[in-house]
């Protein structure tokens, strides 16, 4: 290998405390969810998105983020991140030391205000607020906004590059530190990643960080090699594939974060993650939700002889 | 849509009666599975693997081969393919009326001594006995070689590339008309589909047309898009991922028709095949196997409202 590839690296942010456990049908017990954090933390995966600063009459499964941060931040070189709909929300991420708070904001006006019950400007405005409060606190925090619905939207249907385009920009306008694309639903093909990440890329630079992809269509990993094959290097995927899809039954959720990790490391790009170790988080997960379906091939398959982690 | 790219075509070849049903614990009654392989066609599927001209005793599942390839070729405009491994295979498959006879040669010694008793360039020179002999016959019959376990070896471990090489270029001058290479175990990732396609096709030329994919470790529909990108347009899918792995317990089979189809399609290639129908194919996989897991994901998600099927 050459010292080139041997330079290799992409990041991978573990969503499942988050977004798979909210899709979830059962409630993880907060003891096992904190050891299961710590798990995958110690398998090497640098960031985690541990929870949602959402009312928990909303999102009863999230309604021990505050403790979770608090325990997740402890945990020595974790990037702990959470997700927060509103400046509320980022005030209290704040309070709990998050160190990056993502903020979603839906390009589809369907999926905006059915989820946040605001149209896409007006949450664009409210990350300008958050943004702007962040940056009066003395301890410093990341703000990342992620733009839902960017490939197509289950309410509105197809979303128009441009309109992609005019949120990211907005949001870049509004002085996040990062954007990154989401396949919220699962309708992203290859071509349409290299497309839209082109056209993001144009409009804001190298604001545009991450994607978050689902596999509900099956083209999760192939949207994720469009998505190296345009640069990106940032990508959320949840253990055992969590979460399902809400108005799928019988679909998954995010992108595999053990077969996303079996790819890149096998294609070179170093993620620091220990996938036998990874793949041992499931356990925990096993534990603290024992009804619900774990996806992931290469757990199931086993990892092959010919593996090898990149360098 | 600009002109040329709406005359962008990829082919995808059905392997679930052969591939898939070889490994399936059932068996498919011969009256059901012709029906099934009419409705695969109906969908607009053009060419199907239909069967092995192997002895029954060894592989019970493709007894009824010779019946039903003389089914299947009475089915307008299908190309009908057939898999045997040996002279006397080629002959029956000859004799039963087939279009094309898919021949394997392994790369890998273990696998080739495993699976067909044979060297790989012993099973070379049976490759050009075969086509002495297929050419030599008034009727045509195409002759296609697959290269087994070109990306790796779940005996022999790490395949090499220069192996995969010599093997297909011994493969051209044997005179066959076309060479996939099929990664028979699931063991590849996309930097080896564009290293070992570059390699075999330097070799080759324009033989080399085919890539016959197992989506073991979830990585089969990235792999299908790297060979895309090396300009592969040929394809091998099984329905519903039918056939799981025999050293694998849980792991899926060949890459699933369904989702392949609408990644073509969604990116512009257009297959010829319906979408819906061939879903609808799947009634008749479960009529005829009962207790066989169904894979696949646009199935069991549903096709999107953003879906446009390629020009």
């Amino acid at each position: 290998m050459s010292p080139r590839e041997s330079q290799k690296k992409a990041t991978v942010c573990e969503v499942g405390p988050r977004d798979g456990l909210q899709m979830a049908k059962g409630i993880m017990p907060t003891e096992v969810k904190s050891r299961w954090i710590a798990a995958i933390a110690a398998a090497g995966v640098p960031e985690i998105e541990v929870g949602s600063f959402v009312p928990a009459k909303l999102v009863p499964q999230m309604a021990d983020t505050d403790a979770i941060v608090r325990h997740a931040v402890t945990i020595p070189g974790l990037t702990v991140v959470a997700l927060a709909p509103n400046l509320r929300g980022a005030q209290n991420a704040h309070a709990a030391g998050t160190h990056r708070v993502s903020i979603p904001v839906s390009v589809s006006e369907g999926h905006s205000r059915a989820n946040l019950n605001r149209s896409p400007s007006e949450q664009v405005a409210e990350v300008a607020r958050i943004v702007a409060w962040v940056r009066s606190q003395p301890r410093k925090m990341e703000v990342e906004a992620a733009c839902s619905t960017a490939f197509g939207c289950s309410i509105d249907g197809v979303v128009p590059v441009r309109n992609v385009v005019t949120i990211a920009a907005g949001l870049a306008e509004a002085g996040v530190d990062e954007i990154a694309l989401a396949d919220t639903v699962g309708y992203a093909h290859p071509s349409q990643i290299h497309e839209v990440v082109r056209a993001v890329r144009a409009a804001v630079g190298e604001k545009l960080q991450g994607l978050h992809l689902h596999d509900t269509m099956g083209l999760g990993l192939a949207n994720a090699l469009a998505g190296l094959e345009e640069g990106i290097r940032n990508f959320d995927a949840a253990l055992a594939g969590l979460g399902g899809c809400p108005f799928a039954p019988g679909a998954s959720g995010n992108i595999v974060t053990e077969d996303l990790v079996f790819m890149l490391e096998s294609m070179g790009f170093a993620t620091g993650i220990d996938l036998p170790a990874l793949i041992a988080a499931r356990d925990l997960l096993r534990e603290g939700l024992p009804d619900e379906p774990l996806h992931g091939q290469v757990p199931k398959a086993g990892i092959p002889k010919t593996f090898r982690a990149a360098a």
